[in-house]
């Protein structure tokens, strides 16, 4: 296994056990050999877990794009003892769905593991390209917005009360400090790892990888033969979320431990989120939102206009 | 005049007047001659004072180091009409000191300006690398916090109740990101251009370029003719302020404007500083403090311990 993760000269020593370390830990001013550092990746996505303070035998349905994140926290889950299944939603994009799905599908068959996979255009009606065509929003946000949102409708279909992501440590800072930088105090409250359900056909929602960074993901990817998709979405190019990223990989660089402790900070200073404002339900679709029409609804009337 | 800041293709108009633009504002997503970028940068100081509330007749001791920065603030405050005087605290700094001194020194003979001259060793007792030596602190913190008390003192001393400080934009944009990913909330009070004087021994503290980006202050010394020290200070590379402009930086090449709408959007929701807690006088010095020791004389006897 040590040769899985090769970054480091012989004779560093693991922090945990002192046996040869071959994973470097720059924000943690840490070394660590491939065991020590599962059990680490497992202790973040554990006390992830017990925050959010859901029975252990709740049944979780994680949503799997096939990238390294959501494959990597169902392996996690998995491997924790939680009884979890899969749902994949095919997004129809030319050379990235098609790849997307068989990551997922090798993944699972592989640890027998199961899920379901559904497709945007049969749940939809359009595909996500289709969509671009006809909208002059950003398509990242349109496409974040309808997976939200297809997830939970899914999830309550599929009989689950929880449905797992895999936004990592450097998503949830680079959206704290797209939020910050940009004053959306709205998103605020929405800001945090777990979100309770609030409404029957709302199932909580969880991000048990908010504590563990993107390469430590990929590393935690490498050690346990997880197998993402390559190819980045092609759509994806130039989003703005990726910005807010890059600006705190660079002051991560130069300063190790920023990124946690932005983060972590920020999360040890607020509440929980409360309990929103009661729904109505949507006149098309019967599904709970705050207006008349619910942004799924309301996506479609726009599309079906053009 | 063209000529100087030659950065715009034949054909490019200016957005105010129309003629021949030479400058280009990414962050305004606008083109500008020079005269009217004149203009535009005295609005700038002008908006600044405004908001400040100061009466115009005022006069205001300018700290000036030798850099583009509290050269082009002390050029507009004399152009707009302000009773100025310069004030240089030689740091002591081998082959950066000098040169900054010689700065302030052809600036002000040029402009026929009066202006002082202070030497950090004779007012404190010892110069920066010589407190370098002797302190485990980060050094640009500690002349940071000589400066702005010497800067009260003196000024107090040469009977002027208002200080100016070269900041621009981008310090103050860096600043915030800085207070607000490390959570340094208590640094946010202060966190504003002006702060009033809350003591007879405090003078007011004004920063009336905090309206315009380093680059732009750049593009007013080349028209005004203004020759600041070429040098960066030996002793503050990798600072950390440096870091987070930097960060900001690259958030505004791939989002023009977003460091403006940063900074703005936080000071326009904000309520301007408070009236702070009761100073007492230091036992050492008499300058009024919040302990019982000031920062001043509390470094002092640090010094001399070790």
């Amino acid at each position: 296994m040590k040769d899985i993760v090769p970054s480091l000269p012989a004779g560093a020593k693991c922090i945990r056990c002192r046996g040869q370390a071959s994973i470097r830990m720059s924000s943690h001013n840490a070394n660590m050999c491939p065991s020590c550092f599962r059990h680490y990746f497992h202790t973040g996505v554990r006390r992830a877990m017990k925050k959010f303070g859901l029975p252990h035998r709740l049944p979780l349905m994680v949503a799997v794009s096939g990238g390294k994140d959501s494959l990597a926290v169902w392996e996690a889950l998995h491997g924790l003892g939680y009884d979890t299944k899969g749902i994949h939603v095919d997004l129809g994009i030319d050379g990235f769905s098609g790849q997307s799905s068989e990551a997922v599908q090798r993944f699972a068959e592989t640890r027998k593991l199961p899920w379901v996979k559904y497709s945007l255009r049969e749940a939809f009606g359009y595909t996500v390209p289709e969509i671009q065509k006809r909208t002059r929003r950003k398509i990242c946000s349109v496409c974040g917005l309808l997976k939200r949102q297809l997830l939970n409708r899914l999830a309550v279909k599929e009989g689950f009360e929880a449905v797992v992501v895999g936004h990592n440590l450097d998503d949830e800072a680079g959206r704290l400090l797209g939020n910050l930088t940009r004053h959306r105090t709205r998103y605020f409250e929405k800001q945090y790892p777990f979100l309770p359900s609030t409404h029957p056909r709302l199932p909580a929602k969880l991000k048990p990888l908010y504590r563990l960074e993107a390469h430590e993901i990929r590393t935690y990817c490498k050690i346990e033969n997880i197998i993402p998709v390559e190819a980045d979405c092609p759509l994806s190019k130039g989003a703005t979320s990726h910005a807010f990223k890059e600006a705190l990989d660079f002051l991560e660089t130069r300063m190790p431990g920023t990124k946690r402790d932005f983060l972590f900070t920020y999360l040890d200073r607020r509440n929980p989120p409360r309990d929103s404002s009661p729904f109505e339900p949507c006149r098309e679709c019967g599904e709970p939102t705050y207006g008349d029409l619910c942004s799924v609804c309301r996506l479609k009337s726009q599309l079906a206009e053009d």
